[in-house]
């Protein structure tokens, strides 16, 4: 028998409990032995709950207890979830999270915390919820140089980029609809301003090259003041407007990401990703452009992830998965060193067949800094990439 | 150092040959040793070649060198692969594979002898060329319960059919144009027929529920008898028409599988994957839809997935991954036991507004034995599932 413990039990951990019931039998039969959910630790009242008779208040319980063999950490936050990460790591529990915040931020020392005491730290449900994308990137994929990494990563600002262009609503009324849909949270800013996708792309880069992009490193811009205007021209253009995080390796091998609403063509497959789906776009030297796509969020989904390494956890007790990556990757400068077209509103700018009002796409390449120069030059009134 | 050998040096040994020299540095760094390719076992004359040096014409050779880790079958077809691949197997070499037909008629028979020498036996590269999609199956999707594979997975055929439906050209022009292109063999049964799909289904099938669907008690139809005109009233309707080979998991936990082409509803993302690329639905009953997409053909592609399996049996060569299916599934009968809207063509069939000419889709699902007296009784001219 495996025992398994899961540490805060709001949305991710009770649909990891959920999946664990639902699927035990199935589970148990691939495993060879039954999964059993020993413990769930929260300070909350869950008298009423199903799982009533394994609440647990104090994490020194899972610590001292040989018989736990994996942490499931959906507390959330870089405070507590980073103490009781290590702590358990320490005592050498294998430890699976969905924590994308978390992970940027203090993946590096948790890996190396697993690598010394032999066990495993994963996290696939942190980027794309239940889309299986960092194993693929960093296994199925491993034969490859990557290239770039290109991905709708928030599905909360998806949908109020769907809405926006097939509603025709302006932004603040689709986060209104996004939040009375229970998409966004009260506050919102963490989607909307791009810093999920942010930690996102961090994990994504992370893993493609082995070193780490830290989330402070990576230029993030959001949807929060992107017109409307600009979605609808897009649209007659042949273009979608999404949120990307992107994340491209240079030719003398030194790494660029950054995030921000871009002109996405139709005809890529990321165009077609709409509502709360995610969408990832991995380029690999030897396989071209390969997508993943489904639900980037939601209890089951989220839990689906994180059952999936539970059990590679316990496939891999003997011998740990080699995973981790090292010291701060050398970034080049996204505004001055990488080169795209940009999308440019407003009477100034130069005629452009393609679009009916006053917009532009530079027939040209050029970086962030010289674009921002022909929009002021020129008095647009937006500016945005496009991805080619 | 670890040894590899390839045995069949045609389109896919070329490029493992290909990333392993282009990618090699990338590789020994994330593995930890350099992967040295030590034979090349071909009986073609490859004096020109830049590693004719390496190139025996006896497999004898590598059966007998204790210092080779990994046979890399590039072969083809099921029989002289069928016995190297069981010699190299039984005489401890871990083997990984790109060749569809074996591992979907002897896959069984060659796990079960890989599992008694312990060692691994790999085919990512079967399904999908280079897109992940067997190893996420099987192993992230492991909390799941696999509810439907629904996949375009022959790139030929799709192919013709974008041709068909945005070039509006019949289906023996469009097959004279993957001729020349190289995307079609000159003897294309295998792929137009849907035998290269029907393979590919099987394989998806074993892993998604363990137990084994041989090609022989699938269903099969290709696209060499589709007429034009339905792919051109099924895009005015809202449809694509798409070979899919499809696998469900009945209620009572049977399965069912058959390759056959679909009016697809364009909000589906397997409607947009067009011209030689696959895409690969899969329902789980906690993850919800996900989809992986890419070019499911072309030696770099398959290259990729058969060194990513190259470097999982190496990681794995202690303790070697656990996979294989077990005896014969029990099968639903596709015929009587699985129900599906359909669409009808033909001057009998009733009226239904979204048609500009006589063609009609069932407002309810039947069976196809139902389906087939329908399509008589109205002298229909074609019958096609739909995929709802």
């Amino acid at each position: 028998m495996a025992n398994i413990a899961i540490m805060g039990f709001g949305t991710v951990g009770a649909g990891v409990a959920e999946v664990l019931r639902m699927n035990g039998e199935k589970l148990a039969a691939g495993l060879g032995e039954p999964l059993h959910l020993k413990y769930i630790l929260d300070v909350r009242d869950l008298s009423g709950n199903p799982y009533a008779d394994r609440v647990v208040k104090e994490f020194s319980v899972l610590e001292s207890d040989p018989s736990l063999d994996v942490v499931v950490e959906s507390i959330g936050g870089a405070k507590v979830a980073l103490e009781f990460t290590r702590r358990a790591l320490l005592a050498g529990k294998h430890v699976v999270t969905s924590n994308k915040e978390l992970v940027a931020s203090h993946g590096r020392e948790l890996l190396e915390i697993a690598r010394e005491k032999n066990v495993n730290y994963l996290f696939e449900a942190s980027v794309g919820g239940g889309i299986p994308v960092l194993r693929p990137l960093f296994q199925c994929l491993a034969g490859n140089e990557i290239e770039e990494v290109a991905g709708i990563l928030n599905g909360t600002t998806n949908y109020i980029l769907t809405r926006m262009v097939q509603g025709g609503i302006p932004f603040d009324e689709a986060l209104r609809e996004a939040q009375a849909k229970g998409y966004a949270e009260a506050n919102p800013a963490a989607d909307v301003e791009g810093v999920d996708a942010c930690r996102k792309i961090c994990i994504l880069s992370n893993l493609a090259w082995g070193r780490e992009v830290p989330p402070e490193a990576v230029s993030t811009r959001g949807i929060s003041d992107l017109d409307l205007e600009d979605a609808a021209l897009a649209g007659q253009a042949g273009y979608r407007v999404k949120l990307l995080g992107r994340a491209l390796r240079l030719p003398d091998g030194r790494a660029a990401a950054y995030v921000a609403p871009h002109l996405v063509p139709a005809a890529s497959p990321l165009a077609g990703v709409d509502d709360v789906f995610n969408g990832i776009m991995i380029r690999g030297n030897a396989v071209g452009d390969v997508m993943f796509y489904g639900q980037g969020a939601g209890a089951l989904p989220t839990a689906s992830a994180v059952v999936g390494d539970v059990l590679d956890a316990l496939a891999h007790r003997e011998k740990r998965r080699s995973l981790g990556w090292s010291q701060r990757a050398e970034l080049a400068d996204v505004e001055t060193e990488l080169s795209m077209r940009w999308y440019l509103r407003g009477d100034g700018v130069p005629a452009d067949k393609r679009f009916p009002g006053r917009a532009y796409i530079t027939p040209e390449a050029m970086t962030a800094r010289e674009a921002k120069a022909l929009a002021q030059k020129t008095g647009a009134q937006a500016l945005l990439p496009v991805l080619d």
